[in-house]
């Protein structure tokens, strides 16, 4: 029998990945829900270098980082459907655009949900431009891999239900449907994959968790420059 | 034929790295020399969103991003050697080191690097940290894969040549014997491997382009924060 944990919170869009990713290859698994606020002893034991969530537990064994556990399930669980294709220069792409989406579509897509103001603008622009190169990733295509859903759909997956949060919680537009038609359309074919409709976090949960933790961020940021806010 | 073209320059970290992956598969390939202060088309035509070397065209295809190079260079060319553990876990033990040590590691020594003043200190400290962390990964190991080198011992690689570089251009302090008996003995042995040894770029002239590039991003620092530096 093995053992399969994953640590997580609901609202985390990168244990999201894991969570699609499980369901997909159809594991069984344990969820252990933790309070960011106050970690567990496991989380500090599982996951000592950089004490967040998501982390995958198997058999005694923790994995971190979200596109590590990624294709750590595809490679470990891989009788059923792949989620990186089989070619190398296609597995290399799917992991440069990963690494794309992270380092800059999220990261950015963050900073914006976190600021105000003229760095919230700032961040604001570079997130529309990284969605215009990923804009043009889509052309042609049902999925990020093609006709089937893969890798980097659950990468990009926080996409769907995230950047409807950031709007709502941080008052700015980011989704312009005409700018970003093929975007749009993936998100309403993605959110109609059932694995993912399944487990899509409540909505207005959701603002009501990210409203609170935007003033969070907002006030320790206006404390850190020595400004009030 | 194949064609494998390699777009680098001779002072970068990370083009390295493909330097040692290729010259360990034994994989043939030309050489593209980049100067970076002047891109050539084919670098932004092969590297569109970042515009960074190192680019390996493969048959007229081009991978970017070096951590995505290496795993392809290892894909592909797997006939050899392999740089990657087979295991799932011990795969993704290195993929999450490799993303570590480029996040962490390698950044906070940039960062000490490119500083001057009380931001260095703070850039410093915080490397110093990261290397706490990266020591206890050696305990027992003669290299990061164990007894032989492996892919993550080409990720950490540039500790071996770069970090000198860093405490001779920015007056420094970092690599302390005593404080990291493990890594010091490790750049021992990394560096008398034939594949490393044998392609190891010039010091004076890696300390003379540094030095330079350190000027640069001091003045373009303090140009941004409106003071005089």
């Amino acid at each position: 029998m093995e053992e399969v944990k994953l640590f997580w919170t609901w609202s985390s869009p990168y244990a999201q990945r894991i969570v699609w990713a499980l369901k997909l290859k159809g594991v069984e698994y344990e969820t252990m829900y933790e309070d960011l606020t106050n970690k567990s002893r496991s989380l500090l034991e599982y996951n000592p270098v950089h004490k967040k969530v998501p982390v995958l537990l198997h058999n005694g064994t923790s994995v971190c980082e979200s596109l590590v556990i990624l294709e750590y399930v595809d490679e470990t669980w891989n009788t059923a459907a792949r989620l990186l294709p089989e070619d190398p220069l296609a597995r290399a792409t799917a992991r440069f655009w990963a690494k794309f989406n992270d380092d800059q579509v999220l990261a950015w897509a963050f900073q914006a949900y976190i600021s105000q103001g003229v760095e919230q603008e700032k961040a604001k622009e570079h997130t529309l431009e990284k969605l215009d190169i990923v804009e043009k990733q889509l052309t042609g295509k049902k999925f990020f891999s093609g006709e089937t859903l893969g890798f980097l759909d659950l990468v990009f997956g926080w996409m769907a239900i995230y950047l409807d949060i950031v709007e709502e919680t941080s008052g700015i537009k980011i989704l312009d449907k005409e700018r970003f038609p093929l975007i749009s359309a993936w998100m309403e074919n993605f959110s109609h994959v059932p694995v993912i409709e399944e487990n899509w976090p409540d909505r207005e949960k959701l603002i009501s968790k990210y409203k609170h933790m935007r003033k969070h961020f907002i006030s320790a940021a206006a404390a850190n420059n020595g400004t009030g806010s």
